[in-house]
């Protein structure tokens, strides 16, 4: 084996040991079994129920946001949360190319179109530096709008993520949504205890999104959030959740097209308790980085993602970046790794270079594509340190 | 009081006592918790797991369908089924008026147009002669398809539901679909366990659906699963319901536009629970029709609903129906019963009768208008009889 793999592999097990690691797995030593029984016994285990309201209540309170809804999943979140940020159809969305698909998936649910952006270095996230310049030349005016001059498209709503965990430079891309009058919603699937200048992501746009599935730092099975500081969109929120019913003793009315895409109570009992231990989830992942960062201090040809300056990330994915030189091993490293029970994962495919979303607009995107060959996540439970 | 709303409580209270009764409450009395602690013990909560694989397993052999594919709820099932059908945007889609609006949406979150059509007063589904009539006037033969001659659209899938459980007339019905190359895709929502000549419901169409929502005859919590006896559209359902992402040790790369439709674990180790306990629901189902049938048999103003001829149903929800003549008394009924803690609730408003349904496609609905004004539905849960 080359030099390179068999570095990672000695890094990796230095803080690891010599079980094997999956890339993460969810972790229930709290009260997890007792909530759930509990709900089953209320018989209350689907969509009305005292768990859900208090996961939302939980949720505002921990993250800041006035408001939190709760919904079946991440994508479910940012689909309601696109469409009352008012997408419509044909509306381009600047999304990162650098994502899990749900955030271009939810775009297109829509009827709207979504617009890939590059990455910048630090953060992982959307770099608000190249989004300026590229709106600068592709955007023009049009009454109180603005439109991507070369498909005539209205520019409706910029949805920065906070990749594994780490925030993105939110001042700088609120300040580019104003220019050019983008809604700023945020897809704050996998940021969940990251803040950005003391303050929880996912409460800087006109409304965020969480995810809670398995992979995630807290899982309520399958779910997601809204987050949003304005009662309205709350409110709307949830009544779109609930297929749009007006609340009346008997009838059945609803007033549009909504979803089911409401939580139920026996994953909102999961995600209480689940909530009740992210403190500690959140500490571990931090203990979790200082261990990998002195495990890899001697290896010259990577280094490790921190969180970026003025934030707190809630290290969710532990994320290794090979140099440029080093870039045309990732493979070995991959194979390596895996085969050692240490399971690894590069970043996923850019969205551009998904088969569905060939040829849709883009703006040029060089870090993005250099990160995508260079970045390897590593085993990142909770508990692993 | 009046008089027929005090004979109706009479004969509830005659049935079930003087407690209080819901419309339809679940029942956990088997190995719910059992399996859901498993569940949890083995981390495995989210969307891979043990408890979703025998789900699957069981419901296809409990309905005799090929393959079943769990999903996150009924109204996803229906989504998935309509496109796998080949619903495409701008084709017109005949759905039943009276239904849950979760029918009508499914068709619409495809882009395509809900079509609304009568009912059967034996059946309380789609009547398949006035449909055939309908058809008779408004499709014209262009080409491999039919069009609605008015809108110009393609008539693509057909999609009977079977109401409270009781099937509706599907030969007829597949003899019309036949006919005018509709696809038929069965809502089974609520038909759990119902049987039409022997055979699921569910089972007839290309592909069929069901719910597991908290007031259906089991629950997931919130769930759903499509049935079909067709390998590769399973293997399709599977695959947009988890992403379209293609199998592979490591890379994130998704081959269409999928969706995140995938059933929890832990709602999957409460299903199988629920699964076995389904005869016993049956049968108390079965009694309580019985015993309301007696009550109500020297009530000279209206009539329980009962299982079409040829048909076992699974009662999922008992139906009371109002003469013509006592149709004004209905919100009275409602009332008194609602009042005295005995739950009960009319049909839903129609779909064409709801604000985002105003404008669309429809024949002729004498019938379900006249159900519409005259039915109630009585409180059903298992275990009341
Ligand atoms: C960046 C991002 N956006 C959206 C989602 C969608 O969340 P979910 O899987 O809960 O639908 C995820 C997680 O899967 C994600 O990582
Ligand atoms: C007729 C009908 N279709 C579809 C659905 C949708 O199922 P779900 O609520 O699981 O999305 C339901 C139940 O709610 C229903 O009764």
């Amino acid at each position: 084996m080359n030099a390179l793999p068999s570095a990672i592999i000695d890094a990796l097990r230095a803080v690891l040991g010599p079980e094997n690691a999956t890339l993460h797995e969810p972790r229930f030593q709290g009260h997890e079994q007792r909530y759930v029984q509990d709900c089953i016994a209320s018989t209350f285990v689907s969509s009305v129920g005292a768990y859900v309201d208090r996961f939302e209540r939980e949720l505002a309170d921990y993250t800041g946001a006035r408001r939190a809804v709760a919904v079946v999943n991440g994508t479910a979140a940012l689909q309601i949360a696109l469409q009352l940020a008012g997408v419509e159809a044909k509306d381009e969305v600047i999304v990162p190319a650098l994502t899990f698909v749900a955030t271009a998936n939810a775009v297109h649910y829509l009827g709207a179109v979504p617009h890939f952006a590059d990455s910048a270095k630090n953060t992982l996230g959307l770099d608000p530096t190249a989004l300026r310049d590229w709106l600068g030349a592709t955007a023009e005016r049009s009454g109180d709008a603005w439109r991507n001059r070369h498909t005539g498209r209205r520019l409706r709503a910029l949805v920065p993520m906070h990749t594994f965990g780490h925030p993105c430079d939110l001042n700088a891309l609120l300040s580019v949504a104003h220019d050019y009058r983008l809604t700023l919603v945020e897809d704050a699937a996998e940021s969940l205890g990251s803040r950005y200048h003391s303050r929880h992501t996912g409460t800087f746009g006109r409304l965020g999104t969480l995810s809670f599935n398995g992979n995630k730092i807290i899982t309520t099975g399958g779910g997601g959030a809204i987050l949003t500081d304005d009662k309205h969109l709350a409110d709307h929120a949830k009544h779109l959740s609930t297929t749009a019913k007006v609340p009346h003793r008997w009838d059945y009315m609803h007033d549009e097209i909504g979803y089911n895409f409401r939580m139920p109570n026996i994953n909102a009992a999961l995600g209480c308790a689940q909530l009740e231990q992210l403190p500690k989830f959140l500490a571990s992942k931090r203990r979790l980085a200082a261990r990998y960062r002195e495990a890899f201090a001697g290896l010259e040809q990577a280094s490790l993602m921190q969180e970026p300056q003025g934030c707190e990330s809630n290290y969710w994915l532990q994320t290794l970046i090979l140099d440029e030189a080093a870039a045309d091993q990732r493979d070995a490293i991959l194979t390596a790794t895996n085969d050692a029970g240490l399971m690894t994962r590069p970043a996923w495919t850019l969205m551009h270079q998904l088969p569905p979303y060939r040829d849709f607009p883009l703006a040029p995107l060089p870090m993005a594509e250099s990160l995508a060959r260079r970045l390897i996540n590593l085993p990142s439970s909770a508990g692993l340190a």
